[in-house]
């Protein structure tokens, strides 16, 4: 496969898998985590969203060939969420994400898709055709943000990690948004340190982690690449 | 709690648990599904969405108190797929909606959150500011919506049900979405039984069945409602 690579470091045991990738989705961001966690080698092949692969869009022909899509065996597995169970369920041995409790695995759940919220929240504000920085922030879209984050603080309850000592499910689902968080500061004018500490401490515990510090970019260059994404999507001013 | 009313009819084993629901919310009814295919019994509160109870909007408050809430032993878990995720973890005696294979259970995952757009789709169709059904349909929300049908189509695949001969976690996700055929068909004119020959007689099945058919209102009823909904929300023409 074109633009394969090894991005793996583990036992092996993972070395049919296949990831059909972009380096900066967080989404995709969070099946590089988790396979990290988990120790699993696997094969990805970075994917140019202008010009997706046949096989990419023959993997998840129903949204349109959306990344990140993991082949297990040759077999497509889509969307991030869905992914992370199917390793908890198809690779057992592994360290597990999710909790054992069933309510704390549905708690777990539900944190983990409502962190993808900060994102869809964020683009409201970084992706307005204005002054950009400039102007003032949307301030519907900067309140429902602050809440989300605030939410987010408030489910940590000043742990380590969601996942208590130990960095599980929704601190994988998670981590890739912390490094927007600077993004989202400097659109919203806003302090994530001030309003949510809690939070702000977590995301910096986050970027030290092995799993994540190798998976995510760092929040000044995501800051660089949402304004580079946001003049080719809005144009120049 | 006021307005609780005995909704079950199962072992008792599930006697602790209380839905907080709405009962024409097809995201309420995969719920009231998937309890009746387990024979769980419970209580349901109907919730009025312009007058909210306390207990709702405490339950659910990273939602703004969204339906449906199922309260076990008065712990709340939100979220219609996480909770049919959480009554097979926390009732596993009881019929499993999921398969046991992990590949079988990702892509039952997957179809079971996809079957939603249909209804966001078919919002687009239906919720316009126009003259309702005697204008042309919005060419892409319709173009969209068939896509969705004839994708749901192609993986039921002309089975009895998406769980093959056993209706299962897919179904349950999806079936309160067959009643909406109707009022799809008349706001995008076309018919489903035409476009989607399977998928059609898969609604009908799904119609028959208990659980289905003591949770759901008839097509006919939907498109009444959605009428009312629709004039309570854009105002008369």
């Amino acid at each position: 496969m074109a633009g394969a690579e090894n991005g793996g470091s583990g036992s092996g045991s993972g070395s049919d898998l296949v990831l059909l990738d972009v380096f900066g989705s967080p989404y995709a961001q969070r099946v590089r985590i988790a396979l990290a966690e988990k120790g699993l080698a696997y094969e990805r092949a970075e994917e140019d969203l202008a010009a997706k692969s046949d096989l990419l869009r023959r993997s998840n022909p129903a949204h349109g060939g959306k990344v990140p899509v993991l082949l297990h065996a040759g077999r497509p597995v889509c969307e991030s969420l869905i992914i992370l169970e199917y390793l908890e369920e198809a690779f057992p041995a592994t360290p597990p994400l999710l909790p054992a409790d069933p309510y704390a695995r549905a708690r777990a759940r539900f944190w983990a898709e409502y962190a993808g919220r900060a994102h869809h929240c964020g683009k409201r504000l970084w992706l307005r055709r204005d002054d950009g920085e400039a102007a003032e922030p949307e301030p519907e879209a900067r309140a429902e943000l602050l809440a989300v984050l605030r939410a987010l603080d408030a489910e940590l309850g000043g742990r380590e990690f969601f996942g208590g000592e130990a960095f599980g499910f929704v601190d994988v689902a998670a981590a890739p948004f912390a490094a927007w968080f600077l993004t989202y500061e400097r659109h919203g004018r806003f302090d994530v340190v001030e309003e949510c500490p809690g939070l702000a401490a977590w995301a910096a515990r986050c970027a030290r982690r092995d799993s994540v510090a190798a998976n995510v970019y760092p929040p000044e260059k995501v800051y660089q690449l949402v304004l580079e994404y946001r003049q080719w999507v809005l144009g120049p001013k």
